[in-house]
């Protein structure tokens, strides 16, 4: 049994590889290969335990996370725990809390990665949190970015965010603190938003998101949403990395409510990569991506970063 | 964090404090200070994963089990997580395999505590698997007990348990190998059957079960059954670990479906210990005591050896 934590995982795996296990599991979620029951949550308070199993043919993995909102530090703590798939016995025991920030970048690049302009060079990352972190680190890996534009509500969260994505990103690629939301997606070609906002982030303007790719990883609840009406104005064509999406996210409730879209356009990403050809997507069409993520994209994830840290010989062996 | 293996486990506690802890979790279970959902099952073919959360007031714990029935070594493998009730972050990772066969172990302890005559010597195994060892275990530590009797369908497996269990009890209880199950149960005060027959293991004979301790710990699914009839017709009082046992256990579906016993004399462990005098149990009845268990023993008992390891500074210390 390995133990793999956040400093192991990083050794084990790039964000690249990770984005490959992202697009992988598409591919299992097209197929239908998989068993993937309701995520269980349990109660106490303004806390939640959440439990997530999934099952692949090659794979047998359980999220444990725990949400506690009030936390000063860290809202979300947890554990990705692997089993052997032919003779369940524990195989891997891996941050949880970790995994869930990567995979989460890793969903956004590999949405730049195939629906991005391919010489695209400046994103703008709306909410600088740790999602917000790792989504500008995959677009990195996805795309020769030159340019990062950072908004968050409060100003004072920025530094502290920059000095994180130097850490990955080296000095090279510029970061640039906007002072308004409009200065920050103006010159970009990638925007992404990873706020908790429950009113749309972006701005009712439509030359401001004409043309771009636009990637909504925070809203996750029904109450919650990120993307303005304009938004839904400019485009046939919304992205999701999980039909469970249109249960959990107010992106899509909402307009859907409102009848600004209808379910013809809202299109799962793993048929979109199984059949490019049959949604005709313009690059310089609007396009959106919204994603609510989903237990399989963990245990797929955790399974690579499990089998890579077993050949590189990383992580600590535990006997139970 | 704190990683606690079976070996940590066995210097954290003694069986009779995870007895205490049975008893504990009995008080909460009355108390209704707890949250225990439905367990949650994956099924892959014949194998299944099972997650089983449980929140009480001083702990949040889940234990997360596969069943590979057709395992030729071990068919139960498992964690029980533990969370910091404050803030969630995770305490303690536990072999949930030992914890399970343990504490189950200490069900029937308690059982044996509270229900089994006082002098009570001598009594049967019916089941000699790792179930049946640590219900022997429990026994030797809360009755003066000198003779255990044992009973498998396969006798090949008895002298590897009877090695096992002298690891545990020393050599001074003598361990009898009875060639018959009436052979087994007819001399004992204390029956525990550990089997997962389907049909009835201990025998239509009222004269050698009449006046005895019953406890079953085995069938845990409608379809399974340990006892006989004649035991239904022998007593008024089945003690449950938990009332979930009614929709679990076919030791007591069936014989109500048969309306060999009413609703009425099921009596659930946690209110006769908090009103004893309630129930009139006299000690020359024939008392049938059945457990299925709960998540909630998981987590008292994990939370138990927790404290325990961290005052002994046993176990290893892990970081995320």
């Amino acid at each position: 049994m390995l133990f793999i934590n956040e400093k192991s995982i990083k050794q084990a795996v790039t964000m690249k590889e990770v984005i490959d296990g992202i697009d992988r599991a598409y591919e299992i979620y097209e197929s239908n290969q998989f068993q993937m029951p309701l995520r269980s949550q349990v109660q106490d308070g303004n806390n939640t335990l959440v439990l997530m199993p999934s099952i692949t043919n090659h794979a047998i993995g359980t999220k444990l996370v725990t949400i506690f909102p009030n936390n000063q530090e860290k809202t979300i703590h947890g554990l990705v725990i692997l089993n052997n798939k032919d003779t369940g016995e524990i195989e891997g025991i891996l941050d949880g809390s970790f995994i869930t920030g990567f995979r989460t970048g890793a969903i956004g690049g590999s949405a730049i990665r195939h629906l991005a302009k391919k010489n695209a060079s400046k994103i703008a990352i709306i909410g600088t949190g740790v999602q917000g972190l790792y989504q500008a680190v995959a677009a990195c890996s996805e795309r020769p970015i030159k340019e990062i534009y950072l908004y968050n509500r409060t100003a004072e969260k920025i530094p502290a965010f920059k000095e994180s994505l130097k850490e990955w990103i080296g000095d090279d690629i510029e970061l640039i603190e906007a002072k308004t939301i409009e200065q920050a997606i103006e010159p970009v070609e990638i925007i992404i938003t990873a706020t908790t906002s429950r009113s749309p982030v972006l701005p009712e303007n439509k030359e401001l998101l004409r043309g771009k790719l636009v990637i909504g990883i925070g809203s996750f609840q029904p109450d919650m949403r990120e993307f303005p009406e304009t938004l839904y104005q400019l485009t046939n064509h919304i992205l999701v990395d999980t039909m469970d999406a249109l249960d959990e996210a107010g992106d899509l409730i909402q307009p859907l409510e409102k009848n600004w879209i209808t379910n013809d356009s809202i299109i799962p990403m793993s048929s979109y990569l199984a059949n490019p050809h049959t949604v005709a997507l313009d690059e310089n069409e609007t396009i959106v991506f919204k994603s609510v993520g989903m237990a399989l994209f963990d245990v797929v994830v955790g399974n690579i970063i499990y089998k890579k840290a077993l050949e590189k010989d990383i992580g600590m062996e535990l006997h139970l």
